[in-house]
């Protein structure tokens, strides 16, 4: 239960070990640092629908033909500073989302899922050479399920009672990221690292999806390895000099260069949904 | 997906059923009915400390000797009206938490975990016989971990990037409750019954860790059953008539016989920590 390494310790009075205190949890899962991926853009990818109102009546469409939408989200995650951090999607500066979309309906579950998320963030063409490159992904566990109980914004991390036809139903996937990936990004979005820390109790800004992400992830263990692969750290973390406090960071993409990261998300799905 | 079942189906035009949406989820869970278990009281159980300084000082105290602090609490579920349910303990009608407690430091994990359980719910003499009276607890999965990184009353769901020396990990299991079980509650507490949506976007009532209890929960697919064992519903749900809308029940305890259980929670540890 340290959370520095026996080889990573630098202090002369290790603290008082409890008895083991990990019992009925996952195995513990391994994140690299965001400075072993690498990042590209691509050609720009326009939302499908012009509004929410004509997603909702694109998903009323699908419902009457082929019954409850699904759609699956990538929760990505790498760490910096021995914090973990989850890779995001801003577009047009307005609202955040995972990576990820619904599925066609014949499409099966997690082929469908790994076609959406190699549309959004493989990269093209022969830009990129080497390892992690034409890498498969790994999908997780499922961390959580929200589902759409009308045609309308709000969805819940339950059926309300009284819901017997759920209209869509929106699952959020663990991404074990692998040692080396490249990532392309559609030009008009940015892909962001955003902090455990910067999510949590952020419903104002991250919606209640994104917020509750750092609930979703406590039940891990983490352990944090070097650009070398040497395990620094385990959960529940390590220390960091003062100028090494983590904050989002704008990986790739955003026309403008300008990161207007900080402007409060007051609409768009995740900013607007279930509150 | 259906969310009722075949059998308690009551429409001529059941919904279109999409491709199976069920990957890399945890085994589906079954509930069961409140009214399949027994509710009695026995003698009051004090607080140990007088005020949350005397607990930190406490806790301070137990660090100096035994390092970090490890306490459990449980996430028993039932149903009402085929919408899942959390038993949780009222105090002094002033706030809420689950059943369980620390470990002294010399415990085993579940061992200690359903001694603490048994001190507070296990029914005590020959008050009760039969089925479910002598029942072992079934310890579930790990939902969540909160941490105290100081001798202070906030806890988070991780560890903030700088501290390596939490005081305190707090885990959350699920309980899968058996069929019947009879449970006794220490007159100076209620014990409750609270439907998920009542927890969900209810910090400001419940605090920070019981109100994230339904996106921890999210990920599970439940199955509701009846009296008589018959699976009547599915995750998502079943329709409700509108006279069976679910509510908060009090089930025992309370010397008032008084449910003051609509006061808002402005003082103790869930009702304030994290915030």
């Amino acid at each position: 239960m340290a959370s520095t390494t026996a080889a990573a310790i630098q202090s002369s009075q290790p603290p008082i070990l409890p008895k083991d205190f990990s019992a009925k949890q996952p195995e513990t899962i391994r994140l690299y640092p965001l400075s072993n991926y690498t990042f590209g853009t691509k050609e720009t990818q326009p939302e499908e629908d012009p509004s929410v109102v004509a997603r909702l009546k694109r998903l009323e469409e699908h419902y009457e033909l082929h019954g409850m939408r699904r759609t699956c989200e990538g929760v990505l995650v790498c760490h910096e500073h021995n914090h973990p951090h989850v890779l995001m999607l801003q577009i047009a500066n307005a609202f955040f989302k995972l990576p990820g979309d619904y599925l066609p309906f014949e499409e099966d579950e997690i082929e469908g899922f790994k076609k959406r998320l190699n549309e959004r963030l493989a990269p093209v063409g022969s830009q990129f050479s080497g390892e992690g490159v034409n890498e498969d992904w790994e999908i997780g566990d499922t961390l959580a399920q929200w589902w759409r109980p009308n045609f309308e914004t709000f969805m819940y991390p339950f059926l309300p009672g009284h819901v017997t036809r759920p209209k869509e139903c929106k699952k959020l996937y663990f991404i074990t990221l692998p040692k080396k990936k490249v990532l392309s990004v559609p030009k008009n979005m940015k892909l962001l690292a955003v902090p455990l820390f910067e999510l949590y109790d952020n419903t104002a800004r991250y919606g209640p999806q994104l917020s509750a992400i750092p609930h979703l992830l406590s039940r891990y263990n983490f352990e944090f390895v070097d650009e070398n692969d040497n395990v620094v750290a385990v959960t529940p973390g390590t220390p960091l000099p003062p100028d090494q406090i983590p904050r989002t960071k704008v990986l790739a993409g955003g026309d403008d260069g300008q990161d207007t990261g900080m402007t409060d998300v007051g609409e768009g799905e995740n900013g607007t949904g279930g509150q």
